[in-house]
């Protein structure tokens, strides 16, 4: 089987586990106190610019409704793309701290200041819920991203009417090195008030770092994750793979060895005449006959989209591990297929 | 510095890591669905003597809450020992998913029938919560073991009045392997409507399994863990870590290295004449003046447990990393200190 | 001022104060234990057809968020139309116990069995919430009432999906008596799980009867009336109203009384040729250029449900308390002040 | 039957009815928007000698909740008596909006800074919640009252540590007119951070008033009373009813009736040589023989608050309905019974 399922298939990128074995000998505190976590969080404020407030979680889901059931009152809701993983993709794990979603509808996943201001002046008094914080994520669930007047636009809107701004960045490594990308780090950080960047599917085993600038958002934080069941005892083992991600860039290269492979799939299933809007990052989604999804499905793994009957919608995903032939092959066996 | 700080802070067993890294080139379903989760579950019933429901888990905290969550209607209420974990060090967890602890004092951190009869009765009407739940530990927070004996009574106890008995097994691969200890798994598991077998405090990067006997009680459990932001993206992870901790009994291995390394300390200090409760497993709990706790503290990790003033009592714990030598060079710097 | 704002403006109905008064040297049991309550119970068992479960609550919120926290697990969500009181007007109460509201886009705040299916299906995994409740208001939020084929589809849908089928009954007496309408209140009883009949916007100080037939369903509901906070101390008060409003049909002769008004309000309006969508019911939506409404505002009160600028749309509720005299001045100020 | 059972057995006072039905024709605004509720909260501030905040609720148990979800961070939690009626008597519904109570032991039901002191330090680090708020009542569940010195201590106290002290007053009125009391509502206001007046057990129908001196504390706390279910429509019927009972200080003749009675029932039960510990308001606690109890009961509510065996303590209330023959005859009933 070939692998085109999604991005978090693997155990880890070969060095993160390198360098477990090399430390296994050590001792550390508990709880995130150690020294591997305190220099992930030195070099993770050094590649964002900023002297902020680091949170290593265990994954996206306790990250997303810990900071929201840290940073909302009861009463205030979370705004979000209809499509958003926390609509979605979360079992109701936001509501199951008591707060309310509101989502918009959207063509590609991201939210716009005009959708924003709607909703707020919407939600005018005490019979309905106060929003507080707009969700977005980049790059969004179908692969699109932000571009860097679209954020500062957000922001802008944010600021203006009270919400904080939240990036799920559960794919920023791949968003971050996307081609029309022109953000970095530093400006993630500048024009969002928390954000994270997302280990789990971009080569760690576990792991996403929360990022606040802000001194009174973070207040009491930890008692946040520890209610809410994140607090990892082996702090250290998250620690250690943010290190390795973020010692020597290892964390752009593995977002823009995915990219790079899917913009090689792009390429290739164009030139074959398929027609379909290709994403800027790893996750492409493109319709083929449900016979040709059949035969497909025998040798490589991938997702199946959307079932329109005739014809299925499949999401090819690329990782740093997608090789050249990997490539080929599929795009080959597509062609094959289609004749 | 030697080592007595505490059971979770090393990375891992070297045996669990080598494993890691041989499977690095594999890939796998994502959120606990892989084939190395599958036989994990498969040894650990066969250990269980049953043929349960098998979760992973990626910590105590959220393995408690979720299973509490999951099981308890929103009146009803677990009752726990005055020292249990859900009660004292959970940051309200269990509160936080919406349910009261109805906390009792012990001498010992362990229940008794008599003590759930009395809270059953005195909660009687609908001006009152619920008590549906009892939660113990196995071993307990200060490190003492159930017998056989006593979880049955428990278990009649629980059954005669309609109580889910649940044990928190975050420490059980030392109360099993402990020396007053006449429980198999195969007892727990009979004797216990829930339990978790814990990976963090045994060797493992992270990783507590939950097991339940009953097809209703498991019935949607993983909707729960979903919710609760404890749906592991790399399930293998843990999954695997379970597979090397069940194939060939290195789970009891590491629990019982560390209970003798405990029971060796203990010696060594009662011929010491230093008077204290030992305990059957690897956390021992000893008394001395402030000044020798001082100077210790320059040579030795350990955690501060209670301050006296003059006297201060400290934890030992004790690993399967402790060595021979690291207890004798303890031993005798506290002999030099004290006299 | 004459009066069209809502249907919860007066103290109560003559009758039910001068009952109260009636029985002020009377002494009850607290918490609905008393023999008014119980009395209250068996005549709306009666109305009902039924051997139900009735508990009174103080209010349609806290009889909406008890009856869902009840019932549903944690993970267990319920589908509203988008304009659903519990979705729009609630504060967040559902999602503060824990669960998510599908909500569903609709014509007139009315659901249909394929747009339940289409949700249904749509949530599939452990990923998402499990649909477990439908919610419906009849009247809905925006006057329409439920036929008795409409009802009964959705409970057959229900039935076949294990959904329950909670009907909110805000204003169920003008529903009921509205004159399209063919349900009796058997029918209602017969073709939902659970429901509730208001009291506050149809003649009580306050008070909703929430009905159930399953004996399963409302176990320890009391338990969660009290825990949400909606156990009133003095239940007989709640009690003698609805003894009071079933006693000889006054329940339905308030929901008649300001249907009837409505009717000749709509009548009157189209008369004059103003064009506008009239609801069966007491709420009556009218479009007027703003310059009228200014003027209007000025001798008569309603709520502004819209504004378009050059036009409003305004809200107009009739009540049991409305007089021939009341709509004639409204209508003969509306026809000055267009022309 | 001659009635002793409790404080809220009666619809209200004749006052109050009186009131409601010579209103009965007026229409108000909804929501505690209207004229009624405005001014009672200009009486209610009057008698507090502050220009505080002040929100009509529907019952205790729903102020105590709502105030708490409202104040607290999620990982903040509650101190109060092990005997406090939010630790016993609610139903967990504290917990169900997520926060931990921590409870103390007391002889009387009344703290003291040296009992929060010590659980403040107690609670030191992320693993455990954080102590925010210091719940008490006056009079206590076993009606004793607080007197000046012991307010203030336990307020500097929670200044000191940056705690809410929050004082729930369903007994309030008995309280403040106790023969020991030396507080006043000046001093109540003064000495808490928030407090409710509680009309339920005074004479109202229902109907507690939250009073909060500060304005951060207030912000948006009518949606978390919204959100909480106790968001009452017609709020002027709990207006009126406070308007009533702090026009000419009827809210303090209802309890001063009240203790009055209590103090007569005292007196002739220790002239005939009973002996127990009076308290100094309207709940009394006396012991006698089972049998005496079983006759006592058949001309006479009560509750029993404990069975010893042989003997049982009952609770006896007094009210403003209490008449000096009721009293007269059940002394002389227990002379008799006892003889």
């Amino acid at each position: 089987m070939i692998h085109f399922r999604n991005d978090y298939s693997d155990i880890a990128h070969p060095h993160i586990l390198k360098r477990l074995v090399d430390l296994q000998h050590e001792t550390h505190l508990g709880y995130g106190m150690d020294d591997h976590v305190e220099h992930a969080k030195r070099l993770i404020n050094k590649a964002c610019g900023i002297e902020g407030y680091v949170h290593l979680m265990t994954g996206g889901t306790s990250a997303n409704k810990t900071v929201i059931a840290h940073l909302l009152k009861p009463y205030e809701a979370v705004i979000s793309a209809q499509t958003g993983h926390i609509e979605v993709h979360e079992t109701g794990a936001v509501e199951a701290t008591g707060h309310k979603i509101i989502s918009i509808p959207t063509h590609d996943g991201k939210l716009t200041p005009s959708l924003i201001v709607e909703v707020y002046q919407r939600h005018s008094d005490e019979h309905m819920v106060k929003p507080k914080m707009v969700y977005i994520s980049n790059a969004t669930e179908t692969g699109h991203v932000y571009l860097k007047h679209e954020l500062q636009a957000l922001h802008q809107t944010c600021q203006e009417l009270g919400l904080y701004l939240y990036l799920d960045g559960a794919r920023l490594g791949v968003a971050l090195t996307a081609k029309p990308n022109d953000l970095t780090l530093h400006d993630i950080a500048e024009y969002t008030d928390i954000f994270y960047i997302g280990g789990t599917k971009n080569g760690a085993l576990l792991g996403e770092a929360v990022v606040m600038k802000d001194q009174a958002m973070d207040a009491y934080f930890r008692y946040s994750i520890k209610q809410q069941g994140g607090l990892l005892a082996k702090g250290f083992v998250a620690g250690i793979q943010f290190e390795v991600l973020f010692e020597d860039g290892l964390f752009f290269d593995i977002g823009q060895k995915a990219n790079q492979s899917a913009e090689m799939l792009v390429q290739e299933l164009h030139r074959l005449g398929l027609s379909f809007e290709a994403t800027p990052t790893n996750q492409q989604f493109i319709t083929l006959p449900r016979s040709v999804v059949y035969e497909l499905a025998k040798h490589y793994t991938f997702e199946l989209w959307h079932d329109h009957g005739d014809r299925q919608t499949i999401r090819l995903v690329t990782t740093y591990r997608t090789t050249l032939k990997d490539i080929q092959n599929l795009v080959s066996d597509i062609k094959r297929l289609i004749e």
